[in-house]
């Protein structure tokens, strides 16, 4: 007995079991088109009826050099029988014909590659016939120009561009525009010369005979998956090549036969926004593209429960079966013929980020998913919506509508910014540095261009895509970014672009849309980043009682810490205290410390005169957190960061020097340039910063301990739970790390004697330089916790500047996937990964259960956070505004676990 | 039965019994004294009789609060009554009185830190008895002072300044200087006065028992075990604090009781050249120290047989007796007491060394050991000695003779440097760039001092020892040093120093020997270091045969390279090509090509006129090395260190457009500078180099490619082997090895083709950043040999540049301990250790027996020698200087594997 080849959409089942019942095994069999016609028909939902000849087929058929397979033929005819009888149509009767299309369907998508032809059955005598039953041959004899035009291009290999310029000339010779305007005779006349054409270019005639076309159309749909188009695709899309396609013959059905035919698009929820209403259009007495092309004026789908109640209601039901059956927002397409509704496709449909959320929330509160399930829905990208400014959608409806809109793009990097033009980094440059909110606008960026993109509020170019330099450098750094928005043509030289008929120059203002890749002149007005959606929050907590890793956040002061709080972080991560050190009442005082070098009593002065500030410092923060842990960072950058810049100083010495008009100046310009020499580093990354700083200057690790604790003992008197922790950064030996501790210790018994109470702090490093993780088990040892500092480790452990880096070689190696991401944005688990986790292990086996976190960038990188999670960290501390993004990652990291 | 607490000398057998048969419990028992002198008698030796009290009877003592344990004072006076019988004379006896000393000796040696009592069994009666038998009153009561004197103050607790002061009294009255011109009479005038005061001060009278005497002097050296001087001793060395002390009891003999009496001091072997001859000075009629202190003339060892031809031949024989049964060279102590010889010590005879080689050699020669005991014996210090300049011995001893000899201090960095004398470091390093050899000397360094120190021929200082700043900056960059040279008195102020009556200003011209810690005034000529040594070349050689690490050189010229192999290196592990493009021919070549930027036809023309001067070079290293391998390394510096300073660009064009008197050189200065801005790094260190390079411009690594073949192809075809292989600095990642790989074997076919030969080369990267260790799995697949730059990776991998970090911290972190040793001198075996060890591991799991080597200057260091050979590593790379102690440490590291 022949294989079956060949499985009615009623029969999925049957099809299924063939495979053992996996759903991933029948898709293969059946293609994603044809499993869902049978899934949908399965749920009883209205299909037009129709079978599916499997990828099986498709294999066999080409294996065997365009040979059908023994028994598929018998097959097909068999379930065209099962059609007709379903239908009361016949396949080739005059009277009341059946007509089919045959599309491709192969197991993944693989949209406009491989052929359809639609209205097979269609020959002289059908379409006479059918003229009949209609009264309206402009619809027939345009359907059997189209089986004509098709059936002639994708199974007869005749040009397309052919056909259509038949149908100009007799637009031409009849002085029409649209070819709605034809009539029933042009386009008979039409068919004619498409059948004449068709036979003398190919020197064979069309096959009158259906099943001819069907068997014809059905191979060219086989043949098709190996055609160019869909081979280069395969390729590019890692598709592979042995899978095949299905072909899937279904029942014609036209909105377009009559008054009570029509024929919509509609999701079964609000796309935009989520709610849950019916969102769509419909057109009657209409076919699909015209409800698509807007040629017509189309009616909400709400209306049809006044044009045809009945049909409305059952396809309300229907819609509603639909999600109950695939636990999803659907996206359908329908047509009514003749007052009966046939559901023609149905899809996950797409949705806007804030939809996204809504959606997954509500469908948990139905109970049509498990709220688990809407955590795993929702991307961390949906998230990241909320946190960026958005332009108000009325005000960008209102651009829209005035014609403002100009061109879009790929939306490169999320976030909304209104600026002025600018042509070249330097005006950007200087622009942005005045002040002005800049939008440097180029036909691509190059490296050379990076300072202006950084002073800029959005990027925008006319070439290139999601990964060109552009875009990479604009997501590195945060900056919003439009490209290859192709409509737009630039001229740099003469510091304008075009966009259609309007003219933009250099100053004047647009906006710029890096969520939607938009485009607009003049300014739209933006919403900023909103925390209190209801959907948000209960889909974030259901997340919180997902994951298990911690969420908390990097602050350097208490309005940040506050916010941090507001967005559900459960602690501070990293608050860098030197930040405090550049506010401008501090710096000088800063400077004098500096400037002390071996007077020790200049030092001792100044530090005194920083303890007060830093004691107010660390209360606002400690204070904004009462009862979470909040872990201090002591002095880290190189002392020369604090210093008027070196080369500033040797040209205005140079200058004071030539000029010889002010000794004193030119004196005082030598002292301060010989200390900055003195503390100028040829790789300041490696140098003398971090712990090193306190083992060489310990009176300002003593100073920051003091203030810190004082407060801490403030506050604990006040009745707040302060949980303050002590990191000590860049420690490399446990040597240092023993230092500081006594430092510590000593400082911190003073305090408490002095205050007259004592508060609970821990004791701990960051690790941020190979050796640390190497010797993780040592440190370990002196230390309460471990905070991984995932961007000096991975400068140092691959040898990267990042200041330098990323314009030199870093985003050329990323576009040329050399590497396979920026891996300051991404963690490098394969090598930098793996002194995580070697940490983690030996810090744990000196100390079980040892606090361990990780601050800096990485730490709101979905991706680096699943590592995280894998890794065995208690929590990842980003900035404030990616806190949600991280509680949201963290849980799907637990949810990617196996069970158990 | 009380356990035995008393071994005779003679009974060393019974004691070694006692313990198992080690000799190291042995030691432990009795004390290294104690053992030794057991282990001459036993070899035959004639040791003054005696006996030990073991540190077991030491403890027993001390725990039970001074009781001395049971049975030890029967056994003691039974061991006496064995030496009263051996020597025929009797303790207490007036008419042959038996003399005995009593002193310390534990496990370790600790000079000088517990207590000897001498002339034990004088009293008044035994000294009148002596007198009477010798008829030197002088002699006899200079011994029984003695024996007063140090009995009252280390038994009895009396000041021994008191006791001085009474002899300087006497001298004083009598108007004399010396002890040596007080009479018998003196003397005995001063015992009387001793024991008076004794008794006064303490009033306890001094034991004219010669039991009591010895009982307590024995529990004194008991005591001394737990005296403050002994118990800092022992924190400082490291020696617990339970060993105890043994006490030896032997007879005493005096080499100034007669004519035929006499005493010396001899090495077997002579200690300076190492050659087998009798090596020393005796005096007859003399007492030990008179041979020491130098105030009578001494007479060379060989006159003694003249002198007393019997005892010299008996003393020949038992030298050699010595070194048959140490297997060592030994410096022994005689003493003749009335014709009859006595050894009064011997121990392993210090050398130079020079004569460590030739000792070790010969004696292997001879059968005394064998010859991998020689290689075990030479430390890689004496080879290293062969490596720098060394004084002319003739010229030195010419300088000593005429008093030039200004100073000695600690020998803190080898070698030999003759300049003038700069006191300030900006002096010293003006100085040293004009050109003049400058020796800095200052009373000790700081940080501020290295420009200069590094500008130096060689440093010294007045205070510090080995680990001081001065030390181990000098050290580091391998500048001759002797520090803590005590004598000096320097005034920086007035820039002069003093030393005795002589005074050194500014400019005058010093000799240092860093190897000796000698310092001399005005000039001493110099030898270079010389290979052609025999003795080091037979030792060499033998190290060869039992190395399994080979030894490779680093050299980037042909001159480096023969000089490499002239010293025994198997290949070359580096070869900078770089370092060819900084000669001054070719630099403005290679800014020309820098200078290109975008422009690829001007990059192109410079690499054109690099190429022909590369393939010199290369044709010049591979013909050196014919038969061996050589790693050619591929361009890895940045870019901008080509290029001219960027302070001085900076300050040049402040100048001139302040002046405004040349806008042409203004422009080319503004377009000058502007390019090096470009190539400007925060970090260079981690920034665009190495590999980076090569990705961005590729032309440079097909230059190079192409010029190493070229000359490859030729130089086969005129009969020599090369066996060059390309080595691919700082790959982080595969990707950029495959990268690579594809442009070397592009490039290597076309050279193949043109050239109409091939040769065979491998295709490597260094491992250098601690990602290529962590992914050296990866690496291997790309890769036929991997060589570690350890100098870089230690930079990364521990986070320190070591421009900036050895004056910033480094070395303070170095001398307060909190680094064990600089990790750029000696590998961080702990951390980056296991970068090294995990990369071997890794690759050669991808490539079993995949070739692994470490260059940079770990390569040349003893102690990373030993950890390389046990990490797997195929041979180490160094500076062709320091190839013969490599050649050694890498036998060394082999000799302590343990054995099969």
């Amino acid at each position: 007995m022949a294989e079956q080849w060949v499985y009615r959409f009623d029969d999925i089942a049957a099809a299924e079991a063939s495979v053992g019942g996996s759903w991933d095994a029948t898709r293969a069999l059946l293609g994603g088109k044809g499993a869902n016609l049978g899934e949908m028909t399965r749920a009883g939902v209205p299909v037009p009826p129709g079978f599916t000849l499997t990828t099986r087929a498709c294999n066999a058929y080409l294996s065997a050099d365009g040979q059908l397979p023994e028994g598929l033929w018998e097959q097909v005819l068999e379930a065209l029988q099962a059609i007709e009888q379903a239908t009361g149509k016949r396949f080739g009767d005059p009277a009341n014909p059946l007509l089919v299309s045959s599309r491709s369907g192969a197991k993944f998508s693989m949209p406009g590659m491989m052929d359809t032809v639609l209205n097979i059955g269609l020959n002289d005598e059908t379409a006479a016939g059918l003229v009949a039953a209609t009264g309206d041959p402009r619809f027939v004899y345009d359907l059997y120009r189209r089986l004509l035009q098709m059936y002639g291009s994708v199974v007869m290999g005749v040009d397309d561009a052919l056909f259509e310029e038949a149908i100009q000339e007799v637009k031409d010779a009849r002085g029409l525009r649209d070819d709605t305007e034809l009539t029933g005779e042009d386009w008979r006349g039409l068919t004619e010369r498409f059948k004449q054409g068709v036979a003398r270019l190919t020197g064979r005639p069309f096959p009158e005979a259906p099943e001819d076309q069907l068997r014809m159309a059905i191979e060219a749909v086989f043949k098709s998956w190996n055609g160019r188009r869909a081979v280069d695709y395969r390729r590019a899309a890692g598709i592979p090549n042995d899978l095949g396609t299905a072909v899937n013959i279904q029942t014609m059905v036209f909105g377009n036969m009559s008054a009570d035919s029509g024929t919509g698009v509609t999701f079964t929820r609000d796309p935009a926004t989520g709610e849950k209403v019916l969102y769509g259009d419909y057109l009657m007495n209409a076919q699909g593209e015209d409800v698509v092309a807007g040629i017509r004026n189309t009616r909400p789908i709400a209306k049809l429960a006044e044009d045809l109640p009945e049909v409305f209601e059952e396809f309300r039901v229907i819609c509603d079966r639909l999600e109950q059956h695939y636990h999803e927002m659907q996206d359908v397409e329908f047509t009514i013929e003749r007052g009966k509704l046939w559901m023609l496709q149905t899809r996950n449909g797409k949705r806007t980020s804030r939809a996204a959320v809504r959606i997954a929330v509500e469908m948990a509160r139905e109970g049509l998913i498990e709220p688990k399930e809407a955590v795993r829905r929702v991307k961390p990208s949906d998230i990241d919506f909320f946190l960026h400014p958005q332009f108000d959608a009325a005000a960008r409806k209102a651009a829209a509508d005035q014609g403002r809109r100009l061109a879009s793009g790929v939306n490169a990097s999320p976030g909304a910014a209104v600026g002025v033009v600018a042509f070249d980094a330097d005006t950007a440059e200087a622009w942005g540095k005045a002040g002005r909110d800049v939008i440097m606008v180029r036909v691509e960026t190059k490296p050379d261009d990076v300072h202006g993109m950084l002073a800029s509020k959005a990027i925008l170019t006319s070439r290139g895509g999601a990964t060109s330099h552009a875009a990479v450098v604009a997501r590195q750094f945060g900056v919003p970014a439009v490209c290859g928005a192709e409509a737009l043509a630039i001229s740099v030289a003469r510091k304008r672009f075009t966009a259609g008929d309007v003219t933009v120059v250099e100053g004047d203002t647009i906006s710029v849309d890096g969520t939607s890749g938009e485009v607009f002149l003049g300014e739209i007005a933006r919403v900023m980043p909103e925390m209190d959606d209801p959907h948000m929050t209960a889909l974030l907590g259901w997340a919180d009682e997902i994951r298990r890793l911690d969420v908390w956040a990097n602050a350097d002061t208490g309005a940040d810490a506050q916010r941090a709080r507001d967005f559900g972080a459960r602690g501070i991560g990293l608050c860098r205290t030197e930040h405090m050190f550049f506010e401008t009442d501090r710096l000088p005082i800063v400077r004098q410390m500096i400037m002390a070098g071996e007077d020790e009593a200049v030092r001792r002065e100044a530090l005194d005169k920083l303890l007060p500030i830093q004691r107010e410092d660390f209360r606002d923060v400690l204070s904004a957190m009462d009862g979470l842990p909040v872990i201090i960072r002591m002095i880290d950058p190189p002392l020369h960061e604090f210093l008027p810049g070196h080369d500033r100083l040797v040209d205005a010495l140079a200058r004071a020097e030539v000029r010889g008009t002010d000794p004193e100046e030119t004196e005082r310009l030598r002292a301060l340039l010989a200390r900055v020499n003195e503390l100028r580093e040829a790789n300041p990354m490696l140098g003398l910063r971090g712990v090193r700083l306190g083992m060489m200057f310990p009176g300002i690790i003593v100073m920051q301990v003091r203030a810190l604790l004082e407060a801490a003992c403030q506050l604990a008197r006040e009745g707040l739970t302060v949980k303050p922790e002590i990191m000590i950064p860049l420690a490399t030996h446990l040597n240092e790390l023993t230092a500081m501790r006594e430092i510590v210790e000593t400082t911190a018994e003073e305090v408490f004697a002095a205050q007259g109470n004592r508060v609970d702090y821990k004791f701990g490093t960051m690790i941020e330089i190979p050796r640390a993780a190497l010797v993780a088990d040592q440190l370990a040892s002196e230390c309460e916790f471990f905070s991984f500092g995932t961007n000096d480790l991975t400068q140092t452990g691959y040898g990267i500047s990042r200041d330098d880096a990323e314009q030199r070689f870093l985003l050329a190696y990323v576009e040329r996937g050399i590497l396979p991401a920026n891996p300051f944005q991404t963690l490098d688990q394969e090598g930098i990964g793996q002194l995580v986790a070697m940490a983690v292990r030996r810090g744990r086996r000196t100390r079980p259960g040892m606090e361990m976190g990780v601050c800096g960038e990485h730490g709101g990188d979905p991706d680096s956070i699943h590592f995280f999670h894998h890794a065995g960290l208690d929590y990842v501390s980003c900035s404030p505004f990616r806190v949600p993004v991280a509680r949201l990652a963290a849980a799907h990291a637990a949810l990617e676990e196996p069970a158990g």
